[in-house]
């Protein structure tokens, strides 16, 4: 970017999308909380489908798909990227973040800072895939801001399926909640990570089995807080109102386009027109 | 292969082992129903851990994977192959079968082969992942083989991650099968194809509830069986008889090996020592 950067051209680059994206549909609940808290800001969204799950997948791999997606959102030039996927923000986002000249977030971070803040009795709970669960990643950053701290993970891997069933308030899903949480609610904490993009989807269910006294970090919503406090930071908020039609949000999948849409459909505030089908590996 | 095989060559091939692959663990339920029916018969396995699912992947995909798995296991000198996958049967048997010397079969033809000789009422039910019921290739070869037929598709998607929990005779696995068959029994089946290779593991569960009228037919004790009358066609059975310790069966896969040893060794009748890692992309 030149460094002399006129009006008009720093407009255009505030009213640029914002990138967002995932292994598959679990983002859109990133995507949800930036259409939330920033109702200006347009979004091109890109769901891996697929290639989905990459909690089972190696770093390289990891790495070389976020820069794969990466090369294909500065096409639809975009001001900053969002990586609504643990995985990926776990393995990717330091190596991706030293190649790239625009702001760059994962959900990890803005999760685990936020926990190791609520927590009083320092131990804090994680939530999550079995590939999110084994990488210890939530533990790692969690640990690095405070090494006192008990962290008790726990995987859960029939909650995605579940909440891709639409199953969200549902005795099955209370059931299979109960037997998850147990381990958790034995170990006394008093923070819960929901660890998964899926989850807040399931918050409700989490609330009633967990109880009222636990905290629970919803790692999308602190993502798209702080992705406002860098924005904001940077001069990047589009300050211009768009219109409230859900025109200003693009989804891209690598995979199944119409179940996509569908569940998009079932989350967002905003009925989604089109999803388009893109061969990532060209990128 | 030479016109000419004297006596020894003859008795090598024979006791050369049975390929099996699968994008996971599900095809272990196969592995298993050949060691029960064939004894003396050694298994290479290969599952395909870090590419699963195969079912969300296009055609073209799913045939570069089997012709690359195909490529690993006649390194390991097989004299016949199972595609012990729906979807890899379904999009892959027909192309790689053109290409290869020794007999290769799938789990789709022989499971839909003895649905439609046992329905009486000619309607069969078929249950499966998402990708195998949306695909509809079991109706496909069903109508092939009878098109007065009337078949009845539906996608369980929590059986499989119940299954790998392990939940497999239990109450939320039950009330779950309760949801997913209810359509199937108003249809009046009286056929049902276990169209996932890891439902016969739930086997039990499914037969409770959706009752005795109803035959169950499991593909992979069909393909086992169809494999066996292969074999013995064309002079390949191995009448030697193997140790009886599972020293014969040898497992592959591309990522996981831990997980995949852990599943294994919850259903097969013979601990597995080692799983190999090895990287499929090389082949």
């Amino acid at each position: 970017m030149s460094l002399i950067v006129n009006e008009l051209e720093e407009s255009m680059i505030k009213e640029a999308p914002i990138g967002v994206f995932d292994s598959g549909v679990g983002g859109l609940t990133v995507a949800r909380e930036i259409m939330s808290q920033m109702p200006n800001e347009r979004i091109v969204y890109f769901g891996d489908t697929a290639r989905v799950p990459y909690g089972s997948k190696s770093q390289n791999t990891i790495i070389r798909y976020a820069r794969q997606i990466i090369r294909f959102l500065k096409t639809k030039q975009v001001k900053a990227i969002v990586i609504a996927c643990n995985t990926a923000s776990a393995y990717a986002l330091d190596t991706v973040e030293a190649e790239l000249d625009i702001p760059i977030i994962g959900v990890v971070k803005p999760g685990a800072k936020v926990a190791a803040e609520t927590t009083r009795n320092g131990k804090i709970g994680v939530i999550g895939t079995e590939g999110t669960i084994n990488s210890g990643m939530y533990s790692e950053f969690l640990y690095l801001r405070n090494s006192e701290l008990t962290v008790v993970g726990k995987a859960c891997p029939l909650f995605v399926p579940l909440v891709e069933e639409n199953w969200i308030k549902d005795s099955v899903t209370v059931e299979v909640a109960k037997r998850y949480l147990s381990e958790l609610k034995e170990s006394e904490i008093d923070t819960l990570i929901l660890g998964c993009t899926h989850y807040p989807l399931i918050r409700s269910t989490v609330r009633q089995v967990i109880g009222d006294g636990v905290t629970l970090v919803n790692p999308a919503y602190e993502t798209a807080l702080e992705l406002k406090e860098l924005l904001e930071k940077k001069k990047l908020i589009n300050t211009k109102p768009q219109k409230n039609d859900g025109s200003g949000y693009e989804f891209y999948v690598s995979d199944a386009a119409d179940k996509f849409k569908q569940f998009a459909n079932s989350i967002l505030p905003y009925d989604i027109a089109t999803t388009k089908l893109i061969n990532i590996e060209d990128f």
